[in-house]
């Protein structure tokens, strides 16, 4: 058993010994390059606490937790091209920097070497996950379009938009978790409960993300207010935009039309009025509240759940 | 055993029924769109072929057919981005036609789709074709990268052309082969051999298309030099800029940076000069040699192997 902390420490020496091929340098750099700017390995490291959740760690956990990062990874690449984000991490990001057609073609080659990871996996275990790594990543590239598909909408419900954040977010999470848990042997009732946990953690947490962009203290001078100034489209705007009155929805749609700096302060005072602080807060609460009842539930001994409890805690706890 | 027209039309019918989820619609129309576009199918037959050679068809051909026709029309839809095409059998590409974010996601889709098909095969025998899908989708995309490499540079000794062919062309043929000779049984013995008629049997087409882009006969009016006006790499030029003398190479060049309709009749008199033709006439008939060498060694009956033969005649003796 280890705490996640532990974990985290033991993937990420894992993780460095990766390498790509190193012919041609025109594919493989750029990729070399984008898992050198870090990351937390929260998946990966979830797939681990799945496993450790139900047994100790097996072999095959290694090669899951690899296949996610990079996936993961992959999935970052293409959405940087999607979105045109030209940093990431503090630095530029791999169509920034490299061009799109290498950023296509790195992605493309990094999901299939999350596939020849995945395919290291003893054939008498395979099966099972194998079709929860299909289905997930077929989820978060749906997620991904209806992300797209939604910019172009003025208002999108809270039904729709909180599955496109379970797909594009949360499920990867949850099937992290879970193929731990196969791996460790876990029956299916276990199974369906862990996913449960981490489906709701994910939500609880993006939640909690597009608070901290409103409310974000600024102790470490972390400017506040980027999605509002690009009207990106978050659990605070969806919710105020169905929650306003029709007053409160006209001057919130006037606000939006803002360009300049008031726009975040015009925003966060409406928000108030409707009351979006405090529904958001709900919100993160009812996820949290539902993942920790599905943790309660899973009949391992309490010492075993500790540090995905942990976890739990010091993710939903940030006030930056 | 069946002919090779009859493993088309069986296969034909067998890809119609392959639909894609419905919802969201922008993600998976356009893989749709680009399916019903058609196409020889040639691959998933190839290991429809494959496993012919060696025994009836097994039931898990058809998922490695599929997962091989899916990854190939993945690559198709990536390399319309990334080549800028409007047109693709004389109609619009997916990023043409829905964009290029789209067509990033709904080519990634694709590959993940051709992963579902694979990961349908029997656990017993899923290990080897794994593998050799993995390695093949890497080389695949190696290939692609290669070519976007070469066209920055001025001039590609053959080596190093023939292995971006081979990478980008040749192995995915052989690789369909070989995957329906795996799920026959076949020996390594065999694979080796059959994989090295595929491999040469993609090189000799890849000489022939280029080879018929600069004198393919115009019985149905089809234009002829397309590559030459571009300059793109073949086969041709590639080696034309290795055999031409000092002042067959000063001619040659001065005449690529023609872009008046004489440069195609230009450029083909100074590969008949140089003697351009007959030398990629003779390479054709090298690797047909080469793969006609290697089916030969393959230790069945001549009826089984008579299928492939056809196809191989067939594709090698076009004119046009």
């Amino acid at each position: 058993m280890h705490s996640y902390k532990e974990l985290m420490q033991l993937y990420a020496s894992h993780f460095d010994q990766y390498t790509f091929p190193t012919f041609p340098a025109t594919l493989y750099e750029p990729n070399t390059y984008f898992l050198k700017l870090g990351g937390k390995r929260i998946r990966p490291v979830l797939c681990l606490m799945g496993n450790e959740l139900f047994s100790t760690l097996v072999d095959d956990v290694w090669h899951a937790a690899n296949a996610i990062e990079l996936f993961h990874n992959f999935t970052l690449i293409h959405d940087d091209i999607m979105d045109k984000a030209n940093m990431r991490r503090g630095q530029e990001t791999v169509p920034y920097r490299y061009g799109i057609n290498t950023a296509i073609l790195s992605g493309d080659v990094m999901m299939i070497k999350a596939y020849e990871e995945l395919s290291k996996i003893d054939v008498s275990r395979i099966s099972p996950i194998h079709s929860l790594f299909n289905k997930t990543a077929v989820e978060v590239c749906e997620g991904q379009q209806l992300d797209m598909d939604f910019e172009k909408e003025e208002q999108v419900d809270f039904e729709r938009y909180e599955r496109m954040i379970m797909l594009k977010t949360s499920v990867l999470l949850a099937a992290s978790l879970k193929t731990g848990a196969i791996l460790g042997g876990a029956d299916s009732g276990q199974l369906e409960l862990v996913y449960e946990f981490g489906k709701n953690l994910g939500l609880a947490f993006q939640v909690q993300d597009d608070y901290l962009d409103c409310y974000g203290g600024n102790a470490f001078g972390k400017k506040i207010g980027g999605d509002i100034m690009t009207n990106k489209k978050t659990f605070l705007l969806v919710q105020a935009l169905e929650k306003a009155n029709a007053s409160e929805l006209v001057e919130l749609k006037k606000a939006m039309l803002l360009t300049t700096d008031e726009k975040v302060n015009t925003i966060l005072e409406l928000y108030s009025t409707i009351g979006i602080d405090k529904a958001v807060q709900q919100l993160k609460q009812q996820y949290q509240d539902r993942a920790l009842q599905a943790i309660e539930q899973i009949t391992v001994t309490q010492e075993r759940k500790e540090p995905l409890l942990q976890l739990a805690h010091d993710l939903l706890n940030r006030t930056a």
